[in-house]
């Protein structure tokens, strides 16, 4: 007799993963190198530990360790809001009236509200233990700032948010959140930095950007004393911390012989997607199963779909190190869609090479579909999820509803990755029927594209 | 050797209580039954549902069954986001360097952000069963009306919300969460109903009240078809419902053989206070246990340590049956301290019963002192709690201080109802510094009291 599957799957406490996963040492064709923008060599760990801390590099450029030990600190770090639920989606699979078995990994039951504290905390873990006082980083969405100051908060160490002005205004109680728990807000661009002067000298009324905010970040860690940057997505790093969640996931589903048939991630700079699908791809790499993994990215940001494999810069001001990677090119403008947090024009290194070799799905979803499908989950499952988030549970409705049409009985597993707190005006357009898809013409992308560089590895 | 106390404590899904807890029942000296305005007697079911839906008057009216089978459709919602945690406050423990055992149960983790839901769902699905197409209520702060929306969403019933004006305009985002649940939200005073348009005709430029919006919620429940009203607090089937939080958190402690010296809840209305001890103060009647019980109010609104005990009205139009409280009266005007949830003149019957006969213990917390507790609490245990609940923090902290004074190794419980997404405004009025206490005055109470009836059984 299989036991009964309950709502709510935890793990106990001593169940949370002791060694994160590398996915990259179980791929047979791992993903190029990051290069040096000067020399257009493989960068070394002296050339990234300018700008990050020590043990984030080494994991950066280590594709061969399999299972990387969690330090007990960040253990002790993980056991403050972890395990997270895997919950089965009996009220939405009821509704859809689908023969389809839907779960998700909940990532947003921590204040943060999403699953970027997976990265955070070991990112402000190794900046205390490698002895530096603060840290500095950028914010869009808002969703990584909040994560880094509740791990600075944790940790003790000081924190400048560089965040994109029209999101500071905008989001006013996001910015109260992360002053709440200590961190130091600039609206960017700002006249703390030199680049930060330079755009506001040439544009005072700019909004600001991602990439503009990035550079100010950059810049005050490298000129600060005992001070370095954090970034929360896109690089590799960030990736290996977010394998809590699929190996978590991994787990649960293990205790009750659950095999999922298709993994179902968001897409912006591929840390969740990356995380949720790590354990699961490592099995179908080594041939142990046939699991579908779907990718979901914004129409109005799409990278995976109608991006271009190249080696790309991460800003918009060309500064960092050179990534292969699916990329609308750095020079990429993004519609003002309200997934703030999908909203990048390139796509980590390891996802775009399992794009490429034919192991990740991708489709591209329209806004207004998007919020559609969260509407309907929250109506049923009472969670109300962030926009981000809905992009994955449009494609699990849409896989289960095919299942209904087929008459198959398939197990669908998605990522939920937080909470829509912060994001209800984007509702409330959406209940007023003033939101819009923003999806690129030809044309847009074609202007993108042109910013890619022009380098011999891109020939 | 004892097992090892996990920082999160969950209950099996078959875990959740499935029954309720009517403490009353278990009483010897019972309070004091509820009056009908006009002749003075008690009440009877009839009369009350005029007004509220059967099965809640039932529950409202009976003192003598102590477990109340909850029905499978009422399970069937709270799986949808039970059981909550108890967590174990190790990190609060290490930050006061304290020897007490610090735990909380968390009720702050389904989407309307608070306990509320508890009675949400059980009233709404009752209106379901009991034929009717919809309800009406009212809200201040917001977490009410919130969970009133996701339970009418879940159970198929159309809902009303009367918003007090003021707290509509400060919190829209509130306002979106219920509307995209499907609610309809009027501000109030509005020209909807007859009590409405009496305001607005002396004042049309008023912030509204609670008051006010219960009389609009009443009368339009009362002159609409199949419609009934339902209230989130002060009631006796309110806390019926919320015995499931004691019920949970006793199962949990018992699981580890943890029996708690002292328990602490915040204090509005009383529903979460009253759910959150039913079971333990079960037993310290029946004399198994020597508990301590801890009431925290808002010194800006004390109904139990500078209010009466007396017969009162539970709103300022003075159309609700007489409930004997502790009560400011009900044309006490509480200030706008940032604890929207336990701003109400009068406490409910059972709890105020509790406190005259020495049961029960009270304390009144000055808002910046309960922001202290709250920031203190956030940032080492990750947690963003709502105002009302950091009222239990504050006393919590105060026990696990003089356990460390004394050298006591006690077990400190509290409640922490709900989270503060919505209430970040409160939090940047305390990191400017621009926060008050807002502490009645003799004079200020007196014209309180003023307004309890004068009627014989107040003699």
């Amino acid at each position: 007799m299989p036991k009964k599957i309950p709502t709510r799957i935890y793990l106990e406490e001593d169940e949370i993963p002791s060694c994160w996963y590398n996915l990259r040492a179980d791929m047979k064709d791992k993903p190029d190198p990051i290069l040096h923008p000067g020399t257009l060599k493989p960068v070394t760990q002296a050339d990234m530990e300018m700008i990050f801390c020590r043990e984030p590099v080494k994991q950066e450029l280590d594709d061969t360790t399999r299972l990387i030990p969690i330090p007990e600190g960040i253990m002790d770090f993980y056991r403050a809001y972890r395990p997270s639920p895997l919950i089965r989606a009996y009220y939405l699979e009821k509704a859809l009236g689908t023969p389809a078995e839907i779960y998700y990994k909940f990532e947003g039951t921590n204040t943060s509200g999403s699953h970027k504290l997976n990265s955070a905390g070991p990112q402000a873990y190794y900046a205390k233990e490698e002895g530096l006082s603060s840290l500095t980083t950028e914010t869009g969405a808002g969703q990584w700032g909040t994560a880094m100051s509740m791990a600075c908060a944790f940790f003790g160490l000081d924190l400048t948010v560089y965040m994109v002005k029209i999101s500071s205004i905008q989001k006013p109680y996001r910015k109260a959140l992360m002053e709440t728990y200590g961190a130091k807000l600039i609206p960017s661009p700002s006249n703390t930095t030199e680049s930060g002067r330079k755009i506001l000298e040439s544009d005072p009324d700019t909004n600001g950007s991602l990439g503009c905010a990035i550079s100010e970040a950059v810049e005050t860690a490298v000129k600060t004393d005992k001070c370095r940057y954090v970034l929360g997505s896109v690089l590799n790093h960030v990736l290996l911390h977010q394998s809590v969640i699929g190996l978590e996931t991994k787990a649960a589903l293990d205790k009750y012989g659950i095999k999922p048939d298709v993994i179902i991630g968001c897409a912006g700079g591929g840390s969740n997607l990356g995380g949720l699908i790590a354990p699961f791809m490592g099995d179908r790499i080594a041939g142990k199963s046939q699991t579908r993994f779907i990718a979901v990215e914004p129409a109005s940001c799409p990278s995976f779909t109608r991006g271009r494999y190249a080696y790309d810069f991460g800003d918009t001001a060309k500064t960092t190190p050179l990534i292969r990677m699916r990329t609308l090119g750095n020079g990429f403008i993004p519609s003002a869609n309200h997934a703030g947090g999908l909203r990048y024009h390139g796509m980590n290194s390891t996802l775009s090479k399992l794009y490429q070799d034919g192991y990740l799905e991708a489709r591209a979803a329209a806004q207004t579909d998007v919020f559609d499908a969260a509407v309907k989950f929250m109506k049923v499952e009472g969670i109300l999820p962030a926009p981000e988030s809905s992009h994955a549970i449009m494609a699990a409705v849409d896989e289960a509803l095919e299942c209904k049409k087929l008459g198959e009985k398939k197990v669908i597993l998605f990522g939920l990755t937080g909470t829509g707190y912060f994001d209800l005006s984007a509702y409330t357009a959406y209940n007023d029927k003033s939101m819009s898809d923003h999806i690129p013409t030809d044309g847009d992308l074609e202007r993108g594209f042109a910013s890619i560089p022009d380098i011999p590895q891109n020939k």
